[in-house]
């Protein structure tokens, strides 16, 4: 496979891949933007629904992350946007405090969107500033541990929070554990959509319907090299032909009762229809405009019952978002720099953390500036970028043009998407997230990294942040606990004692090290990794460690382990990194003993 | 020298040594509990008078406290009892909060006797809990560098707020940047109480001569034995002499103004005389009464001018003393157990940090039932003892019974100690406390602890809560970098790459390897201690591991030092520590030489 190493340590990686820019490459970029892009616009949509924004917000979030990206980034593969995890977390900090009077006329969503927007450009001005200040270790202080269960409890809490949709319900609360009673009830109740449920069985048995049969049948041999590239596309563009054919259904049905170009109804709410649809603002393309963290919006003075302004000052828009500024540019940065690091390992190419980090930053900054939401490398469209075999990241171009062109074109046909069939959208994303492998793979290998993981993974149903908050401080906690009792390595004899005292290696480490490793991989060096002097690694170090030998592997030179103690031994076998270690043990036990001999 | 040692693990260590008390020990304590006793009386009239509590509270604190840790203590030298940094600690937490009322009739001082009394109950729960979850190493976070930095700030700030007593001045202000200013300028206005100044000057005086007398002469050859211990005797209870002479005078100047028994000046206060006299309540033994966290006292109605009963419940008092509930019994602790172990090296014996955080923990909630505020072991009072060579806790109960008599007794003569007198008292033993001497060490060895050092000492003169606290995080955020940037051990050939990761052992661990040495050493063992696994040490594992080693070599066992890399062998050798490296150096060079090769 053809490599393209991009240099780090550059401020603007594009001038190392431009200039050998070929057709060939022009090709492929093509092809991958064209297929990310029909997976971004029904994603787009959806993820904005789940941000409790309209739904244009999705598509305005799109584009001028991958345009920055293109120019910044040092991952091919990687594809900026929105995803589900950020999209909840903004529905978490950008609802209106109650202390704001409610706007007038009525929002159609529940998230303010000039706040999300200026919580893009404050989260890219602090991971630019986190980059400035190679400062972007702290992030390895977010476990893998407490990631797995964030993760699996965000699956959980999405999929509930779309499970109203299939049922055309609207709930009161949004808490989760104040809406399960009340969805159970509304639907004992029978306050159900039908025509949504049709709509929301309908959609989630064809969505997972392509998906096998393009699990089944991509490589299926039998079959000719044309209907297997058909399939791999409707397979990996499922979501944009269910939600088209979606669309053409609810227009044959609504047509007679929405009239959006002319009355009330433009911004197609449930009302106007028996199929609940598509909350959108009139939406074309969104106005170039840098967030200056404040904004003003008109309410209803009861008093004298005129319209008036009320005015958001920066201090209120950070007391608002509080840690959700500490939150949101850490999450979007692991997201992003995790999703890189593993492509890029898959691929053979090297991502610089710190160029990641600025380049998520001023993307996110830019970004802002076109109304768009915090946005973040997507796991699913830059699997389906590196399938499609995307060259440079200019493949994101054309993906940020189809954006572009839907914005400018398609928004007519956007209000009768169906919510029900954005919902399935939704689920059947989040569902897949649920993170079961790592959660058994973590009680496998260490014990101990069951606890911040449960912490955060039980605390997130009551709120997400202080889940996260909370496995990281109690893994923190764990660290500091282990700090404080290295081994003592002691050996007894009569009238003498030997001491060897040592550390073990966690999870903050694990990351440098791998780094450390991989980057002399790059460099076409054999390994010899001695853990002599390690008392205990954790599973984040364990995982790095066979992560960075594998990679070696991958790259045919050689990787050993040695003078592993047993601890760290069957840790390493338990994660099938066994192969490394070494067979011959060191001569130290010899060595110890002949110096209690001599003494 | 005799040992005493005391069996740990043991919940009441009184039954090891009882059964063995003899009229040896009983000579050697009586002599010892006196000399403390005469320490202690101006010592707790002074130090309650820092904690802006009524003069007798400092001998209610001063007996309890050690009659509990005779029967639970593991440590023969310490003495418990009010000291300069907890009072100052009371000043700080136990003032009224401005939205309770204010009491009537007018309190005589600025501090809560009710509230220190609860926090004290509070704080020897909070150790006993501690101790019983074993969690006693949570104060090992409280790491040396701050410790040095906190108690140089509060010798600073304990003496200055002194010097407006030695002028006869009263300030408005309590916080340092506020009260400075107004000093001075109360100064240069002339608003100075002659008389004060004169017997604060004179105190100083007598009590540095005092001082300077026993350093002197106490060794001098050329005395008989009788002057020498005369001299002894005169410079160990000089505050007790000074005091006493101080309010003779006093007592010949003002007796015809004051008449406590009889009138308002019970309470005697300033305004009866025209030297500023000690503030008391009618004062005999206090009431022997479990503080519930509930308690009333009386404010005047402003509206029916009539008194009306104000009740403080547990969560007020709580809420009130808040971050004093993490700091206080920590700083008790650490206090007390910092003084044990350095007179159990010194003096050949053990003590069990478990069973001493029962045994502080148990004497200050038993304490607290007889009106003390929190108390600790005293450094000071502690040095007395031992210098008296105590044989057994049970000093303590003769020094107890000296305060009780004090208290029975010698109350009305209590009224004519001259506040400057008690002030020049605390002066002159909190300058003794700054510690240059931790500064510099700290500069030397290893200069990143001076960060935490120098974050506690200045925030700690805007709050010295806050100061610990910072200093604390400051802390262990730059062991978390650490702990994130392990030593990669990396060595480079052709070709190949041989990485030997390995952590550093840092203030935390310092004192966990420091007790198993030590234990090692009381068992007879010689000491190996192999370093080799050891990336970096900071300046307090220097410390601890030379104590240790210090101690093997003064039971005349063999302690040596192996396989240390360059930076542990320099700091090391920086503390004065280098003898017990040994000369040969380790063949791990060699073995690594050799494996390359071998690869």
């Amino acid at each position: 496979m053809e490599r393209l190493k991009v240099l780090p340590k550059k401020v603007l990686p594009i001038i190392t891949w431009l200039p050998k820019y070929n057709v060939q490459f022009a090709i492929r970029d093509l092809i991958a933007g064209l297929t990310v892009g029909l997976t971004v616009i029904p994603q787009g949509l959806a993820y904005a629904n789940l941000a409790s924004l309209p739904a244009q917000y999705g598509l305005y979030s799109s584009f001028m992350g991958v345009f920055v990206y293109c120019l910044l980034g040092t991952s091919k593969d990687i594809t900026l946007g929105p995803t589900a995890i950020m999209s909840m977390l903004v529905a978490q900090f950008c609802s209106r405090p109650d202390s704001w009077p409610t706007e007038y006329p009525a929002a159609i969503s529940q998230s303010d969107p000039a706040l999300a927007i200026n919580l893009t450009m404050l989260s890219g001005l602090i991971l630019l500033v986190l980059g400035i200040l190679d400062l972007g270790f702290i992030v390895n202080f977010i476990s893998h541990a407490v990631i797995v269960g964030f993760v699996s409890a965000a699956s959980i809490l999405i999929s509930f929070s779309q499970v109203k949709k299939l049922f055309g319900i609207k709930l009161h609360h949004r808490e989760f554990f104040k809406a399960l009673p009340e969805l159970v009830s509304e639907i004992f109740k029978g306050h159900i959509n039908w025509y949504d449920f049709a709509m929301g069985i309908i959609c989630i048995a064809l969505l997972k319907g392509l998906q096998i049969l393009k699990q089944k049948k991509e490589n299926d041999e039998s079959l000719s090299p044309v209907v297997r590239k058909v399939i791999w596309l409707i397979g990996t563009a499922r979501n944009a032909f269910v939600v088209i054919g979606a669309a053409l259904v609810a227009f044959a049905l609504e047509k007679d009762n929405i009239d959006f170009w002319k009355d009330g109804c433009k911004s197609g709410t449930a009302n106007c229809t028996s199929l609940t649809l598509t909350k959108l603002e009139d939406a074309s393309l969104p106005p170039f405009k840098v967030p200056m963290l404040s904004y003003s919006y008109e309410f209803l003075n009861e008093t004298t019952q005129e319209p008036e302004e009320f005015h958001v000052g920066p201090m209120m828009i950070i007391s608002k978002l509080s840690i959700g500024l500490f939150i949101i540019p850490l999450m979007a940065y692991l997201e992003s720099i995790a999703i890189a690091k593993g492509f890029a390992i898959k691929n053979g190419y090297k991502v610089d953390p710190t160029q990641e980090l600025l380049a998520i930053g001023l993307s996110n900054s830019i970004s802002a500036c076109v109304s768009s939401y915090p946005v973040t490398g997507s796991f699913s469209r830059s699997a389906v970028n590196s399938q499609s075999n995307v060259a440079t990241p200019a493949g994101g171009i054309v993906c940020g043009a189809l954006v572009l062109l839907a914005l400018l074109f398609l928004t007519p046909i956007f209000v009768y998407i169906p919510a029900a069939c954005l919902g399935a959208v939704i689920i059947l994303a989040a569902i897949s997230m649920f993170d079961d492998a790592g959660i058994k793979h973590t009680w496998k290998l260490y014990r101990l990294d069951m606890i911040p993981l449960v912490v955060c993974f039980v605390v997130c149903f009551q709120d997400i942040a202080h889940g996260i908050i909370a496995g990281i401080i109690c893994h923190v906690l764990i660290l500091l606990y282990k700090t404080s009792k290295p081994s003592d390595g002691a050996s007894e004899s009569e009238g003498h004692i030997q001491m060897a005292p040592a550390q073990g290696l966690y999870y903050p480490a694990a990351e440098m090290l791998a780094e450390r490793i991989e980057s002399a991989v790059q460099d076409g060096k054999n390994i010899t990794l001695d853990l002599g002097k390690v008392a205990e690694i954790d599973s984040a170090t364990s995982d790095a460690f066979k992560n960075a030998l594998n990679f070696a592997k991958k790259e045919s030179l050689s990787a050993v382990v040695i003078n592993a103690n047993s601890q760290v031994e069957q840790i390493l076998r338990d994660n099938g990194a066994g192969d490394f270690i070494a067979e011959e043990k060191s001569s130290g036990e010899d060595e110890k003993d002949a110096f209690l001999e001599k003494v």
